[in-house]
């Protein structure tokens, strides 16, 4: 099957997003130019699951930010709402975790770039997620969305490894148990 | 004013405990002889500030598990309330965060750890905090307790160091900006 791989940005209170879905706290964020590995990690993926709020989101970013097929998992959008200009890098589909992971492996997928709250929690209570790159902005702001949700269990993780950078960014690797 | 700090174990999704006050996964988390620092920090503070509910969780302990004062902030419990063995050690109050630094101010106290999920959190809306050591074990709960909840407004900090130790328990140094 097509592994999972999350790579986020959160508050350190454990948030992606604003509750209006702003990220400006996240994005304006003065990181000094380091890299955090965002090029590495969309080179070694061969392309990305978001779900239709990660979409919203970042449908108006002019130009398109990914340069790999992005898969965008809604019951509500249909292909016809993507716009002519990207109407070749995207693809609306009503799916489950499950039926996503199949379709892209029948594509010759080995690895995805999961993104987004709801997506990243499903794929997660589904086994789906391989490792999580989770970078934490020390600011706590108090509510949002969340990265972590409800799940059927305890999921054990096994902590990879851990960077601290200058600007007070704090990356840390975990891998999740089989 | 004596200054708050907070020493704190966490899942990886952010929960001191879980909804029925459990924290086994917590305390029996294998950290291979590690020294967190714990006996350090209670070195350098005067005493302890905690709520109810972390006191119901501890109160049981025997022997008695802090060698410094303990104010617990309650509005139902009363001194009465506290065993004949901690009544020397432990004291009851109903107070706001501003006032029971006040008073512990006032007896001389430079430090103070504080503690538990509501105390942590009306502290830290107070400014009452200055530094967090936050401790993180690799697993996911899925629900419980939070360490953070609603702020005033956004809270800067600083990251002063992280530490990973070989267990998969990472800690992290954070301290608040004035």
């Amino acid at each position: 099957m097509t592994s999972g791989h999350v790579f986020i940005g959160t508050s350190l209170d454990g948030f992606i997003a604003r509750s209006n879905d702003d990220i400006t706290w996240l994005t304006q964020y003065p990181t000094l130019g380091e890299d955090h590995g965002f090029e590495a990690h969309m080179a070694r993926v061969d392309g990305v699951i978001m779900g239709r709020g990660t979409y919203e989101v970042i449908r108006h970013m002019t130009p398109w930010y990914y340069s790999k097929p992005v898969l965008v998992l809604s019951r509500s959008l249909t292909q016809s709402d993507v716009p002519d200009e990207i109407a070749d890098k995207v693809e609306i589909l009503a799916a489950t975790p499950h039926e996503a992971m199949r379709l892209v492996e029948s594509r010759g997928w080995r690895a995805a770039y999961v993104d987004g709250g709801a997506v990243i929690q499903a794929f997660l209570r589904a086994g789906l997620i391989e490792d999580f790159v989770i970078s934490r902005i020390p600011v706590l702001i108090g509510e949002g969305v969340p990265l972590f949700g409800p799940l059927n269990g305890d999921v054990m993780l096994e902590h990879v490894r851990t960077t601290a950078f200058p600007s007070g960014l704090v990356q840390a690797v975990y891998r999740t148990r089989r």
